[in-house]
């Protein structure tokens, strides 16, 4: 399933106890058509307050619904803030984790000089200036294979801490600047961090090396703080 | 001053026993600030749930405070979903409302097959086919000046329901279709009633032309429905 989901209400993606998420959303919806308790698999969990545009999840079943008729039953019971966009089915070897090739992860900052009634859940406020040549150059220092390290959340349970980052695009679109990492996986609060780093570069004017810098030092003390996840959406998963 | 609001959760922009409106919330915010009462006059008020990238109102103060300070003390005491923009001095003479000369009103159509949760309160959710080159044919019997009356409620209580639309134009834009109006005025629900219409043409494939007929009947019983509220937004004032 493509699932789009506006996470200012949620707790995040994943089934927690006492807390509304968008697993639990999803797996009662599911279970209150299937008939059955369904587990699902999504391509990685986000962060309480993480929106996105298009995150995916499988489950097993062995309901003969059909995926148009799954869609339409689940957009009935759901929340109006998560929609099932579009269902397949797929391969029995396939998982909605695993199998991923690619992940689009979106930053969006705020940079008129007062907040927007429209954007303000979605973007993060950040009303000065922003030198986008400088913020190129600070960013180019993380795109190919690297030990993430000083990027990533000490909570982060993964064995290793190397991520190979494909692309990251940095433009203007309007009143907004826009960050686009394009990777075949993140670390736990990983691109927030990166976001919050290039914020304090930016704003106390450091060097765009000193990105580099702080890449090798493999110390999460050296980066700067996490930025806010309202600001942060989930745009694409490919397979 | 300029005014961005979404309107979801406004009962309109005009003062209204209780009522949530927008302009009781701002001529609370400005009596806290000014410490006496102020009644504003806005360019027009907007129905409830119609939203606002840039609404003007205007009032006459004594007090000495520094148009910035007040835009800042504003969005202080305001809602989020309320924002003065910005604001300036102006001559004794002008107002809000008389002094307009164009406005400009966009209509959004969601035409995907899914609702979205992050436009869903901004939209119209209509999945159809729609076939733009009918609808600019319809839109253009329009243009120009009208007695208005077959698009206008029942309760308008304007001296003339003649009104000179300078531009409708149609386009698409990522799964919207967008309508603006630019006019020097409008109507009570002239921009809904339109689109009602548009709607009712494009889903029975009545001819274009059926626009024109219904614009020369001079009978609101022969229009559209108003289409909903929530997929208006008024653009943009300018004097």
């Amino acid at each position: 399933m493509w699932i789009a989901y506006d996470g200012t209400n949620y707790a995040g993606w994943q089934r927690q106890k006492n807390c509304a998420t968008i697993q639990s959303r999803m797996e009662e919806s599911l279970k209150s058509i299937l008939g059955a308790e369904v587990k699902l698999i999504c391509s990685g969990r986000t962060d309480s307050g993480v929106h996105a545009f298009r995150q995916t999840a499988n489950f097993h079943t062995v309901s003969g619904i059909k995926c148009p008729n799954l869609v339409k039953a689940m957009n009935r019971v759901l929340p109006g803030d998560i929609r099932v966009m579009d269902a397949l089915e797929v391969d029995h070897n396939f998982s909605a984790r695993y199998s991923v090739k690619r992940k689009l992860y979106r930053y969006r900052i705020y940079t008129a000089p007062v907040r927007s009634p429209f954007l303000d859940q979605y973007t993060l406020f950040h009303p000065r200036a922003f030198d986008l040549m400088r913020a190129r150059k600070a960013l180019r220092y993380l795109s190919g294979q690297h030990d993430f390290t000083s990027f990533c959340s000490i909570k982060d349970e993964n064995r290793t801490r190397v991520r190979t980052i494909l692309k990251i695009r940095i433009y203007r679109s309007g009143d907004e600047i826009l960050i686009d990492f394009l990777g075949n996986g993140f670390l736990y609060n990983m691109i927030r961090i990166i976001v919050g780093t290039l914020l304090m570069i930016n704003s106390n004017s450091l060097d765009p090396g000193k990105m580099k810098d702080i890449l090798l030092a493999r110390d999460r003390s050296q980066a700067g703080q996490t930025a806010p996840a309202h600001g942060l959406v989930l745009v694409d998963v490919r397979y």
